[in-house]
Formats: C-alpha cells, sequence, structure tokens
C-alpha cells in the first residue's frame, strides 16, 4: 500500500462548468434525505432549463411555428453538425485523444460540440474520463448501475455531490488552446452556435426567422441531447457483450443509429483509444467515416488503432468465458475419481449375471437403458456385453461419433483395475512372481 | 486385433434393386478406364433414363400440355405427398428407426415413396445406413468427397462396383412386412402410385389426363428427385458445422427448404436417431411436424430424442475446437519460459539505463513503444518506469481492462529473480543466515 501511495495518481481537479463556491465544512445537499421542505434544493434547476424546460416550450411553441421544408433539411444537417462536435469532436478526440486534429478541425468541432449544450469540452472530457476510468463505480459521474434514468438525465437534473465524482488527468486539455478558448467563453459560445446561428441562416436564407429558432434552435438541441445522452444510458444497458462482462458497456446497432455511431460501447470501454466505435465494414459508424473523411484532406493524422491481434483476444476470452459457464451447467458423467473400481473377473461376472457391462478405455459402461435405442442396432452393441470394446467402438467397426462419446461418458459404473483385460499382468504374474498387479 | 475379429460386425448383405449376376470372378466395369470403345458400358443406362431421359421428355412434353391450375394445386399436394413418403418414411423411420409407426402410416410412407421413384425402401434405407457408417470413405455410396456431382446423381448415372459399398445391418427391416412387401413388388408399386393414381386423380377429377401424367406425374417426379438428392449433395456443401467439422455434413436453411427440413445435416450425422433434423423452433422442418401429427392422431409412437445434454455438449465442444483454432493464430507474447531472467539490481540499472522498463506481477516489460499512445497518459505510465507497478496496475491508481493485460503480455521482455521486489528476501538475509535468496 505504501508503495502504490508513492504513485502520483496523476490527477488535475478540473474547474466546474457553472463554478459556485461551496462551503467544504458545510455536508453537500446532496447527503441529506429529500424531504418536502427541502427537495427543490436537490433539483439542478439550471440543467433541468437546459435539459426540460427549454425543449418543453420548443414544443409548444412549434405548434404555432410551421415547418418548413428548407428549414427542416438545414435542422437535420445542423443535427448532425452539433452531433460530430459531440462525437469525433468532445468524445474521440478530447476525451480519448484517439487522432489528432489541425486546428481549423478543432475549430469546427468545437463550435459543432457548442451547438448540441452539453457543457464546454473539457468539463465534458473530463467526465468522461472518470466515467471510463470509475465505470459503473460511485465516482462514475453516471452510473447505470445507479438506473437508466439517472445515467440518462437523473445525474443532471438531481444535483450531485461533486467530491463524490473520480477526478482524471486533464493536463492536455488544458494544453489545447482550442479546449482552453472554448471554456472560458462558453456561455458566448452556445448562445452563438446553438441558437444564433441558426436563426440566422433560416431567417437570412430563406426568411424562416421562428423556423430557425424553434426547429433549428430549441428543437434541434433537444434532438441531438437526448441522442447523445443515450451513450451513457442505453448503451450501458441494450445489447451484447462480445468483449467483457464485468462492466455493463454494450454494443447495440440502435444505439449506434441513435447516436452516430457510438452504439458499440462495449468495444469502445475495452478499446477507449481507438478512433473507431465499430471495427466491421457493415457497422454503421459515420463518426469513423467522418474521421477518415477528415484524414483524406489533411485535417485528421495519427488515428489509433488497437492491434487487431489484441481485439481479437479480448473477443476470444469473453467467448471462452461464456463457454465454460455453459460447460459448468452440463452433465459430464461421473467424475472417474468418484466411481468403484472392479476386477476384470468382477466384471465379467457381473455382466454373466445379467447387467450390460461393456468396457471401453478401461472404463465400465452400463449400457442397458441404451439398447433399445442404439443406433448400430441391438445385436452389435449386445455382442459387446462383458468384453472389452474399445477397438470395435473406436473403428474397428465403427468409429463413432464425438456425441456417441459424450453419450458413453454418461454410462460409466466403474472403472477397471489396470485399466484394461490385464491379461499381460496375469500372465507376467505365472511367469514370475516379481511382476504383482496393482491392489488398492 | 484378434479381438476386434472376434466381433461380429452384424452386417447382412441387401439384395440390390435391380439384382443382375455377375461374374464375380471377372473384373467390374468401374475398375477399367474410361475409353472411347467402353465409355457406354460405364453408363448406367437404367438409371439414367428414369433420372434425366424421362423427365426431359417430360419438359419437352409439358410445351404441348398446358399447365391447368387444379393440376398445378394437385402437383404440389403430391409432390409433399411423395416427399414425405422419402424423409418421413425411407429416412427417419426406416434408415434411422427414429419413431415407431403404426400399420397404416407405414402404408402412407412406402406408397409415397414409391411415388418417388427412389428405389425401394429397403435398397434406399440399406446404402443410406452406409452413407452413416462409412460418411465420407470409399465405402460411402455417394461420398462427396468425389465431387458435388457424383453425390448428387453421379452415383446413380455411372456404374457403380457394388463389393465398393460398405455393408449394413438391416435385419429390422427384413423383418418388416410393409418393407419386404414394397421390395417384392416395387415395380408394380412405382408404375402404380407414380404415374397411374396422378393421372387417374387429374383425369377423372377434372379431366386433365395429360396434365395429370406430365405435371403431376413426371414433372413432379422430376422436382421430388432433385430436391431429396440435395441431401447428399448440398447438404454435405453448403453451411455451418455446429456439431462437428471432423465430416462434410452441414446445416444450411436454403437445403432445409429443399428437402421438407433435411438441412440440417450436420445436427443429423450426430444424432441420427433423433426424429428431428431442426431442433429450434424456428427452424424449417416440416417432416418433422409432419411426425408431430402423427403421434397426435396416434399413428406414430417411441419419437427418438437425443438427450439434449448430450446435443449441447456436442455444440459445446465443437465451439471449443473452433476457439482453440482461432487462439493458435494469435500472438500471446514470448512464453515465460523462453525469457531471460534479471534480478531486481539488474531491472533497476537497465531502467536507469533509459529503458522504458516496468515490473507487474513478477514480469519485466518495456513499455517505451507505448507510452505516447497510453489511454491514461504519459504521466502515469512513465511514473511506473523502474518500479513494481502491479499494485497500481491492478486497482492501485487503476483496475486496468482485460485488454490492458492482454496488450501487456506483448511487451514482455524478462522475468524477474525471485518474482517481486525480493525486499523480504533481502530483510531475512539480513537478519539471519540461514534464509537464502534463490539463485540459479
Ligand atoms: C457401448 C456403448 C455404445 C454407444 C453409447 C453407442 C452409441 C452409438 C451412437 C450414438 C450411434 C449413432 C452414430 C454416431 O453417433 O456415430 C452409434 C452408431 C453405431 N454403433 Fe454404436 N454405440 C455403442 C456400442 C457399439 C458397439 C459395441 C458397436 C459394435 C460392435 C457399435 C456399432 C455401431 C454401428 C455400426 C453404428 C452405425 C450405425 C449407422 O450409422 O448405420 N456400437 N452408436
Ligand atoms: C505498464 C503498462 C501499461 C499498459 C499496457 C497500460 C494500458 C492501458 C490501457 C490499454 C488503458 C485503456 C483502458 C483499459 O483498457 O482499461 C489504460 C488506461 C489507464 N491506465 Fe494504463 N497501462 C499501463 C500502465 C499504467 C500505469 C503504471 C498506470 C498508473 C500508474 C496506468 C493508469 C491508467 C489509467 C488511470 C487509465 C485510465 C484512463 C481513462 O480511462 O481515462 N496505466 N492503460
Ligand atoms: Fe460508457
Ligand atoms: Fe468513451
Ligand atoms: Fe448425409
Ligand atoms: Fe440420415
Amino acid at each position: 500500500i505504501a508503495q502504490a501511495e508513492s504513485f502520483p495518481d496523476g490527477t488535475t481537479d478540473h474547474i466546474p462548468l457553472r463554478k459556485k463556491a461551496y462551503d467544504i465544512r458545510k455536508p453537500h445537499i446532496s447527503e441529506q434525505p429529500w424531504t418536502w421542505s427541502n427537495w427543490y434544493q436537490h433539483i439542478n434547476w439550471l440543467n433541468t432549463t437546459f435539459i426540460i424546460f427549454i425543449p418543453l416550450a420548443g414544443c409548444v411553441a412549434a405548434y404555432w411555428v410551421p415547418l418548413q421544408m428548407k428549414t427542416l433539411y438545414f435542422s437535420i444537417a445542423y443535427y448532425f453538425f452539433a452531433g460530430l462536435g459531440i462525437t469525433a469532436g468532445y468524445h474521440r478526440l478530447w476525451a480519448h485523444s484517439s487522432y489528432k486534429a489541425r486546428l481549423p478541425l478543432k475549430i469546427f468541432l468545437a463550435a459543432g460540440g457548442s451547438a448540441a449544450v452539453e457543457g464546454s469540452a473539457r468539463w465534458w472530457s473530463s467526465l468522461h474520463r472518470s466515467h471510463h476510468r470509475y465505470t459503473d463505480t460511485d465516482k462514475d459521474p453516471y452510473s447505470v448501475r445507479k438506473g437508466l434514468f439517472y445515467s440518462h438525465i437523473g445525474w443532471m437534473v438531481v444535483k450531485q455531490n461533486p467530491r463524490r465524482i473520480g477526478r482524471t488527468d486533464i493536463s492536455d486539455l488544458n494544453e489545447d488552446p482550442v479546449v482552453v478558448w472554448q471554456h472560458r467563453n462558453y456561455l458566448k459560445c452556445v448562445v452563438t452556435m446553438a441558437l444564433i446561428v441558426p436563426t440566422l441562416i433560416c431567417g437570412l436564407g430563406w426568411g424562416d426567422w421562428a423556423g430557425g429558432f424553434i426547429y433549428a434552435g430549441i428543437l434541434r438541441i433537444f434532438f441531438i441531447q437526448q441522442a447523445t445522452f443515450c451513450v451513457n444510458s442505453l448503451a450501458h444497458w441494450l445489447g451484447d457483450q462480445p468483449f467483457d462482462d464485468r462492466n455493463s458497456p454494450r454494443d447495440h446497432v440502435i444505439t449506434a443509429l441513435v447516436t452516430l455511431g457510438e452504439g458499440y460501447h462495449n468495444f469502445h470501454h475495452e478499446f477507449p483509444s481507438d478512433f473507431r466505435n465499430a471495427i466491421e465494414w457493415y457497422q454503421y459508424d459515420p463518426t469513423k467515416w467522418f474521421i477518415w473523411l477528415m484524414k483524406f484532406v489533411g485535417l485528421a493524422y495519427n488515428l489509433k488503432t488497437f492491434p487487431q491481434n489484441e481485439i481479437e483476444k479480448g473477443r476470444l476470452q469473453q467467448m471462452q468465458k461464456k463457454l465454460d459457464q455453459k460447460r459448468a451447467t452440463l452433465d459430464w458423467g461421473t467424475p472417474l475419481e468418484q466411481l468403484p473400481v472392479l476386477s476384470w473377473d468382477e466384471f465379467v461376472a457381473e455382466a454373466k449375471n445379467g447387467r450390460a457391462l461393456v468396457c471401453i478405455a478401461g472404463i465400465i459402461h452400463d449400457v442397458g437403458k441404451f439398447i433399445q435405442d442404439h443406433p448400430g442396432g441391438k445385436t452389435l452393441i449386445s455382442s459387446a456385453i462383458g468384453k472389452d470394446a474399445t477397438a470395435v467402438f473406436n473403428g474397428g467397426v465403427y468409429n463413432h461419433s464425438n456425441a456417441a462419446h459424450n453419450l458413453l461418458s454418461t454410462m460409466r459404473v466403474a472403472v477397471l483395475r489396470g485399466g484394461c483385460e490385464v491379461e499381460i499382468w496375469k500372465r507376467a504374474q505365472a511367469e514370475s512372481k516379481d511382476a504383482v498387479p496393482v491392489t488398492d
């Protein structure tokens, strides 16, 4: 332990987005139970306004504002712009450094991310790193172990104890001028990119000022927020776990469709520094395609991928684990060490007494119940009773399938002393007194 | 070997369908090479006529005979009747005894089987048992190892050496009066069921004598023949091998669709006495459904199934086999026994010399190339150089994923003498002369 502590844990605290001096000596509101008199103190009203009230107001306002086709198309395009800001920018570039971007691309991504209204890249990445480092623990800022709703928006709507959330190293982000600038000027960035720009474009472009504000602005924000929040909720709840099932992340195409390709989340948590989330060509990962395109035009470089060998190893180990679990649920016959030991003569005597015993590979099997069902006929299997049928069973007459060997193992009743007919032992004994057969 | 020979192999020779005395001393035609002067002797003209010439003539004749809807529907129904005769009758009842049938059902199935023109149940089952017992060997009457065409119709169109084909026990068939009667009266059965009955039904029913003969008779025969032949060709060639891949049988839904459910052929060869070919509810196996129905109306009983436990075991072992094959193709790092052994002081000295060596769990890793790529940042991983980072790597700072452990194993360069920092050894040594550190 002394040794572990001698290591710096490398974390530097982040500056919260909406810094509010709180008295470190007073207990945080999240540590007090909810009552009729304090419930409103538990709610983070600022976040609730951004995530719930404004979108609701937008829905109501939409009733009076007709949706124009041009505005619709633009809103969708702007949705993708904001979405890529989060997925290709906040997530894969800044939180995970899975590739390097040149200045114009960084500005584009920071602008898109601002348009999504999900905090600054610095705040978002810091929390996201905690999420990876402390996945599913109490230090995970949006742990799905606290419920699907909590991981989706609960963690923003209800006040969280800032001391609870795991800290991580964000020194690289503090060195990135775009990240720092966006963080310092976050409010301006948001108002400009999320509301003013789309309103201006629709207004100046085709005169749809109100539509630009409501649809390309407010409602588009709502959709992109809910979509990206799904990475924290849905992607930790729905789907397969091909790489590791110790934690909650899962792969599902539905999540991928909703989140611009962030739905292969089991892969992503296992290989977070890979710029891809989907590794198969047929899987939907438009963020990856966008990064490829940026590399093609020279704006992105150093795209990191995890070695394929390691990916295959992870997949294989997880399959092995599932197989082992399955194996444990099946009946593999009585373990040999639990079987009684019979001598050859006892075996023959028992068989003469009417028990349908067959010796195969040193193990004695009771095939009585199976004679009627033997696919090779009654005659053949009966002819082996009281004999060593190892050779005939393994090809002498018919080379039995794997299934037959399995079935055979469920019919074990005893082990043969000496392991075979021990004629050799007997002869040796007759010839010399030195060779003594094994007894126990 | 003497012992193996003391076993009867249980086979009784079958009477070939078209018995023709041949001189046992003369070499069979199949043992002679094909030449311009003997090629026609290689061809089995009788089979060729039934399988190729008559259907071709039927196609030509169909040009002058318009297809009536009623005749079409009847042909399809009669197709299923003949098909079930082969699949539920010849195959699952007689060749594999996978259930027991009462007399009316046996007669129904023998009649259907005759309508398919594929030989008597006795001849067909005998060959089919050889096919199972000697699958893929030279004794297999329609081994796919001799080519897809050979397994489909080649084995009938070209004369085969009757001594080559593996023999099997058909004593149970010889005790079945329906089988024996059909075999003795095979030609009458065929002509009646394959041609006369469908012609009469269409003729007397709706006056379509010619259509009944051509469509419900000849062309229907052609289709059912080709479909069932696919079990010998396609089912040994197309698809997956979930239960065993040592032999050729395969599972594929296309084969199942064509062959009334006989397409889960990998399962079938592994569990031939199971009355089912498809074990999942969503797989297409109408033959199984038919047998169920017959059980429901009391005409079939003793439906045999292989224990589910054994089926799962087979599937699991095959998956394990594939996994092991895959495992062998991956790089798991240098095996520990091939690594040099370093003492703690050598390790520290090398690290001071500039090699980025980190000791984790008694193994020394060169992380130099990985520092830049470390998802947890350069600082943290660099802080472990020249130290034992077992605790920090395994949760002290961050509990690394399985993927990280895999990656780590590819960076191995040496084993630490003593397995850990051996401070304990050193202290023990200082305190008493008895405890000597391991040297080699
Ligand atoms: C003692 C326990 C035995 C068990 C559990 C057993 C099991 C089976 C099983 C499951 C099959 C189906 C095909 C396969 O899975 O490979 C089969 C087929 C067969 N068995 Fe056995 N068998 C036993 C003993 C014998 C013996 C002693 C002989 C011969 C002396 C024999 C001869 C055959 C033959 C010839 C077949 C092939 C049937 C065919 O495919 O037509 N079996 N047996
Ligand atoms: C020595 C070889 C090392 C290797 C091969 C390695 C590998 C990795 C890998 C693959 C990850 C990605 C996440 C994961 O797979 O779990 C990771 C993350 C991390 N590593 Fe290491 N690591 C090494 C050493 C260290 C050391 C010595 C420390 C700390 C002293 C450390 C601290 C971290 C942390 C904190 C993260 C979490 C990053 C995040 O998710 O935000 N690593 N490491
Ligand atoms: Fe996640
Ligand atoms: Fe992530
Ligand atoms: Fe087959
Ligand atoms: Fe079969």
